[in-house]
């Protein structure tokens, strides 16, 4: 936590703030503050400044808050993701959320397999849980939107289109014969498979929808890898 | 397991392998070939190729195996990374060996805690488990070399400055002024520090010993992050 992140609910005056659990523990078995120490804070989908803590007691924090700073720049990308497996679904979302990812789209493919879609890590509580880890890591304070597409083809033929105009479109696809492009900074969709990536007829759709098709060189990454790598590749003026 | 690399004890003649354990319940459970089906399949620190698997038994495979094809290239890349916390540690030995680095020195720093140096990770066996993992997600045959440096003074005095010598020596450090170059792809040495960074005085001796100081942008990544995006940004020749 190089940021705690401030929702409206910790707020008890426009200037004060209330922090239990996570944040709490945080403070004391990690940051080890005591009253009149300072950590940095920032509001979600706001300003960051920093915290004074006023009082600290076994269960909550009172902090006077002072915001100035706008959060950084986010890499203009919608990254369209195949559902992953759960134990590296939560990885992947703190890891887009600290890479300034804002735009996340969660769908189904072939080889992504049904009881992924069952992960608690898909409530709205844990999807905002996980992105926050992400964000106060990167001292970020702009939540990303997940929306979630339980079903391949109507996403694809049906929404993928909109979603897609005025951007650079791109399909990783390992093994196909166009490098992914470089320092590209322009707005940009990027549709990443799953393991064992999309089969032929799902890249059929995405390129028929607008993708093309671009690979990472011979090594075949893992999601959690690509995701940066590629975030790298493309937006090197945002990070 | 995009590719089973294959070990000198695996060979039961110059063109046959009897596998066992992970890489049979893999051939049995996820891919589940049956005699006759081939798999991609490298000797470790050889040639790659496939494997035609000729019995298949509840305890063991055996593969016919043909290798023609070099491994592909890897970024001249030394990665000096402070000791992770032991639940990250895998994975970013892992997704090192996935990037294709080939040298990892694994240093101590302030900020480690002197337990990460108990973990059972850091035995050899667990090493070579975990970078084969790497290898091979990447269709990858070199192991890496690991390297494990417990005391960080004599370290950076005394090998540092000739492990530099001839690269481009960078450590990556939240915060500085110089960002950190892209598409370098020459002979680099990127010092990577712990969860909270090195102190300045590691710093000193870091850029003392050659090294220039450089940051990634105002997001601070975890160390699984950064590497990739470090070495993304650094060798894109190379991925």
């Amino acid at each position: 936590m190089n940021q705690a992140l401030l929702f409206p609910e910790d707020f008890v005056a426009h200037d004060r703030v209330v922090l239990r659990g996570r944040r709490l523990t945080h403070i004391q078995s990690v940051l080890r503050l005591s009253a009149g120490d300072r950590l940095p804070v920032g509001r979600v989908n706001g300003l960051m400044g920093h915290g004074t803590v006023i009082r600290l007691t076994d269960t909550e924090a009172e902090l006077v808050i002072t915001l100035a700073q706008p959060p950084p720049a986010a890499p203009p990308l919608t990254l369209i993701l195949a559902m992953p497996r759960p134990k590296m679904f939560r990885r992947i979302l703190q890891t887009s959320a600290t890479l300034g990812i804002k735009d996340i789209w969660l769908i189904n493919a072939y080889k992504v397999e049904k009881s992924f879609w069952q992960t608690p890590w898909l409530s709205d509580e844990s999807l905002r849980d996980n992105l926050t880890l992400g964000l106060e890591q990167a001292k970020d304070t702009a939540m990303p939107d997940v929306h979630i597409r339980k079903l391949f083809k109507p996403f694809v033929e049906d929404e993928l289109p909109a979603l897609l105009r005025d951007k650079v479109a791109l399909v990783a696809h390992p093994g196909t014969a166009t490098p992914c492009p470089t320092h590209l900074n322009q707005p940009a969709a990027l549709c990443v498979g799953p393991e064992g990536g999309f089969t032929p007829y799902e890249v059929g759709k995405l390129e028929e929808a607008g993708c093309q098709s671009v690979h990472l060189g011979p090594r075949i990454l893992r999601v959690e890898t690509a995701v940066p790598v590629l975030v790298s590749r493309l937006f090197d003026a945002c990070l």
